[in-house]
């Protein structure tokens, strides 16, 4: 039996999971095609390659299943949703790395609303088909360079700008329209929010796709000193106002709002590409979240 | 010289100014145009007249300038911008009444960002033109019935459906598609967010305008089982998932986003009428602080 992943294994004995698993599987010379792996086995081989310390107390758990399932496939996604989740029994994919959470809180608490008929009947699903969802937060972004916010320049064609542990990138100048319209374009969203002058000009952009929460937000602004904020999604009593007030004092700080789940799903795409040759006999597909919104 | 309007104030004592103060402008025969009433006169008036118990630790404090400062006239709004600010002056106004916060963060805390020049800028504004700004929050969502639930309800047209204590409202049925547009008329917002079948009947409506937190927003759903939920704003990884799945899980369950300043707005529009007629000699003016947004 392999132990649940979680922070209760010390590291001394993670180490040593480790070179009984993932690290034997290239030394030792394992072929593709022949050999099950376990989730655990899996979730090894990610944070050895990955070349990423054990984060002790981290949200990225296994949120259904167990590790010692035998992995028929691998799906990577934003939000494991219902469609996702139909998407990889459709692939007889058994393993979803999701970024986000599976039950609607940051923590996965499925006590967090009292008899949560939805959450039932998604559980139900999970448990049925045997799909184990691990989130894949922390480590995603600890990654060297962080997996999202590099995907995010890759898909926006900004790789050549992009330094690995920077926040900011500076790109030819581009009005915020424009700007806005090229991620729209780029990372194919229908819809986006912003607040600034739309004729101003950005060049410096400070690129925090995903929910950062407002004070990391308005503190990156206030010490990047950038010409455009991108964010996936705001309190808009925090950040919105902030820039809303910043533009009307003359400052010149272009918002712009892409949603949470198109703002991160490059990251993930980007991580599917990067396992895919580490797991040569797992079958690993990206499945986007998309947009829940429809707007009106 | 006036206590400042925060908690420090023992109860004993506040009943005691009321009565030195707001209450007795009825009763002694004050008259309106020849006294210039103070900032504390005008909260410890709206407390007694809302029949407002005291609330130990709420938010509602004043967030700039004194609690003695005579009013030269009130604003009501929901954010206290830069744009609302320079209304203010213009107005000849002295006392901003704003529902949500001054500094871009819950408790108005000044140092939550370092050196956050837009809010030294701001502030030095505030204090050129001697602006005071009270946050009315806490105590608006106390009266009775909550002034901004009872002020949505009336400005879309449901003031007959509309039961003082009560979250949800029944209302002739009508598509989610059409409900949307519904309230895009009469709040008069430009755009919204939607998840749901377009054309699935809704006749259970739970109104939560503003940002309640996505634990009570998902309770709601599951307790108050309503058609649809309108919301102000969201944490997009809680209550938007947690719709989306239910609507992929068969269930019919509309959610829609009006956009935070624009979804409470028509409470402070009431909360204005409510105020005039109790002070006849200051002027009451509501300024809306509209969506701060561009939507591309």
């Amino acid at each position: 039996m392999y132990p649940e992943f979680n922070h209760s294994i010390p590291r001394r004995k993670f180490i040593g999971d480790l070179s009984k698993t993932a690290a034997g599987l290239a030394v030792l010379g394992w072929q593709p095609g022949h050999l099950s792996l376990t989730v655990q086995q899996v979730m090894d081989l990610v944070l050895k390659e990955g070349n990423l310390s054990r984060i002790a107390d981290t949200v990225d758990t296994l949120k259904t299943g167990h590790a010692a399932q035998p992995v028929t496939g691998i799906i990577t996604t934003m939000f494991p949703t219902i469609n996702v989740i139909q998407e990889a029994i459709k692939h007889k994919a058994n393993f979803i790395i999701a970024h986000e959470p599976a039950f609607y809180n940051h923590k996965d608490d499925k006590g967090w609303v009292k008899d949560n008929g939805v959450l039932r009947q998604k559980l139900a699903m999970i448990d049925k088909h045997q799909i184990v969802i691990w989130r894949f937060h922390d480590y995603c972004h600890a990654l060297q360079p962080d997996a999202v916010s590099y995907g995010v320049a890759r898909k926006a064609g900004w790789e050549r700008y992009y330094k690995t542990g920077q926040l900011s990138l500076t790109i030819p100048a581009i009005s915020l329209k424009q700007l806005a319209q090229h991620l729209k374009t780029s990372l194919g969203i229908s819809q986006v929010r912003v607040i600034g002058d739309l004729a101003q000009s950005c060049t410096r952009i400070a690129l925090m796709p995903g929910a950062w929460g407002g004070q990391r937000q308005v503190n990156a602004v206030e010490t990047e000193k950038p010409d455009v904020l991108i964010v996936g999604e705001l309190s808009e009593w925090e950040t919105a106002e902030y820039i809303r007030d910043a533009n009307l004092l003359g400052q010149k700080k272009g918002l712009i709002v892409l949603g949470h789940s198109v703002s991160e799903e490059p990251g993930m795409e980007y991580f599917a590409e990067w396992l895919r040759p580490k797991l040569p006999g797992i079958k690993v597909t990206h499945v986007s979240s998309n947009d829940p919104f429809t707007w009106l």
